[in-house]
């Protein structure tokens, strides 16, 4: 169990930060590509600026996401998926198929 | 985004219950098959008797864990997954593969 015993804080990590609420919603808006805020703030209808402005930097700091600020203007900001955050889509997409199955 | 709007919930519910610490690692170890708590107390050393305890009810609550009680003397117990448990078992695969590549 030594190989388990070490990877558990880590995976717990992982389940933590994507237990909370919006940030697995969030990610998997993203997963289409890059989007503005108004984009994904006008997609997910129920949660509020501030909240997306709070995960953001909480995503921001994992390293999931990352802010691409363009030189135009007006000036043009882009959330993106990392490649750690692209990397969670096949994680994403069993979680979701087992919780179609059993969460009622 | 109908769909994923409503599978958020559900989504939420399960990381946050698998984000909670120990629980990832006592359902890795039951997915061998059937243990008694001695012998999961005995894997997973630094978890007090008191926490597993704990987790098993929760889980047992959500309907992942049963309890089995053999009529034995003396009496013999075994934790078990049920079929929604042993379901965890891709999730959790993938989830750790993205762990051990992307959580230093």
């Amino acid at each position: 169990m030594e190989h388990e015993t070490k990877l558990c804080p880590s995976f717990e990590a992982a389940f933590e930060l994507l237990g909370k609420r919006w940030t697995g919603l969030i990610i998997r808006t993203l997963m289409d590509g890059p989007k503005r805020f108004k984009d994904i703030s006008t997609i997910i209808e129920n949660m509020s600026d501030r909240m997306l402005s709070e995960r953001f930097k909480e995503l921001e700091a994992e390293g999931i996401v990352t802010r691409r600020v363009y030189d135009e203007i007006p000036v043009k900001i882009e959330y993106e998926l990392t490649e750690k955050g692209y990397a969670l889509e096949p994680m994403m997409n069993e979680c979701e198929k087992w919780a179609e199955n059993w969460i009622p």
